[in-house]
């Protein structure tokens, strides 16, 4: 399939990385491509420069948002929740119609310190806003519930747990299941339609203290019934 | 354990009886209990009235808030939350003093329609609320991730996954941790202190989701790991 995926951080490249290794078409999207290549030193977080990355890990092609949308069937929000927005907006409406956009990003909120909170809560969320700016794209809420390497790899658990899908979209829903089972995920819950990403985005605040209690962000949410 | 029950609802009631088989003595709490004792008919829930359920749970004393909470050793909060500090108002600080409160209450707010919002979301919590209002009792959150049958009945899954605890008195976590696995429960994380309710509370829009995907509350969640 080809995809996009909007951003060149730790989660974007994690996904991309994935994709190549199933056989994907990957085009990384960000701002600007020459900026974005120029750089030289870790970020803050300590995240190597992208074009190290891109070196260790061949296949994908680095492009602006824009041009990222514009060739893909499946394009992966994977930007911070509160640029998401934006980033859409640089990609383009009319790149994204008829598009999935699958949403993995959170509604994060660090201006009130540690922990995040977040700037949608329970009477909104940031699919749901998503999927309000571009009627005509399909979007898809899920894998936001773990982090980067888990979202990828679930084996990395003997028991990967479970994943949600919420989404108004049946067909977009069905073509990220196949993609969340060729990454490895066995257990994927369709909650409904976007509205449903109020749930899994609210995880956040209990995900954030078990990674607190349990001193690993390896570990998953599973439905047991 | 002596332990009195604030609330003769289905979550009262369903914890009265697994309490009593297990060998506790259970006092539950109400309002007016001989107004409690006078109802002949179910209420708008279909809940049967309290008597005939106390005619076929033989073992437990009803009392007045106070005097419930006067002669217990723990104090489960099985009230609405709405209603939970009026509660514990009636019962006295006086006669929570000291005392271990299990809160297992969640913060709903059904005013704006189904599905319920949270009236308090990730920057406060319900445990929080009562443990400001009684500092000199020993506040822990926990059971508020599960519908009633399954927090007295967790066997009732094959796998009955995870519940969580969260509360300042190490000691007061130990006693509750020792009657969940009395109950039956396996797996309990020890999120921190009491602020970790944020995350256990917010999970209700989830789970309220995962109710409607599934078709049924005979579910938990087990943090894989």
């Amino acid at each position: 399939m080809k995809t996009a995926i909007l951003g060149t951080g730790t989660v974007g490249r994690t996904i991309a990385a994935r994709l190549i290794e199933l056989g994907h078409t990957v085009t990384i999207g960000t701002r600007n491509p020459e900026t974005t290549l120029a750089r030289t030193e870790s970020d803050a977080m300590g995240t190597a420069p992208f074009a190290a990355w891109a070196a260790e890990n061949p296949g994908t092609t680095l492009a602006g948002f824009a041009d990222a949308a514009a060739g893909a069937e499946l394009i992966i929000n994977a930007i911070n929740g509160s640029a998401s927005l934006d980033v859409l907006a640089q990609a383009g409406a009319g790149n994204l119609e008829g598009k999935i956009i699958l949403d993995i990003a959170n509604p994060l909120d660090f201006s009130n310190g540690m922990p995040p909170t977040l700037f949608v809560k329970d009477t909104d969320s940031l699919g749901e806003q998503i999927h309000r700016a571009y009627p005509q794209a399909r979007v898809v809420k899920s894998l936001n519930t773990l982090n980067a390497g888990l979202m990828a790899y679930p084996d990395r658990l003997g028991d990967p747990g479970t994943v949600f899908v919420s989404g108004n979209d049946a067909e977009a829903k069905d073509t990220v299941t196949g993609l969340l089972k060729e990454f490895g995920h066995r257990d994927v819950i369709d909650l409904g339609d976007i509205t449903t990403a109020r749930g899994t985005e609210i995880l956040l605040p209990v995900w954030l203290r078990l990674w607190g209690a349990l001193g690993t962000p390896e570990f998953n949410f599973k439905i047991v019934r």
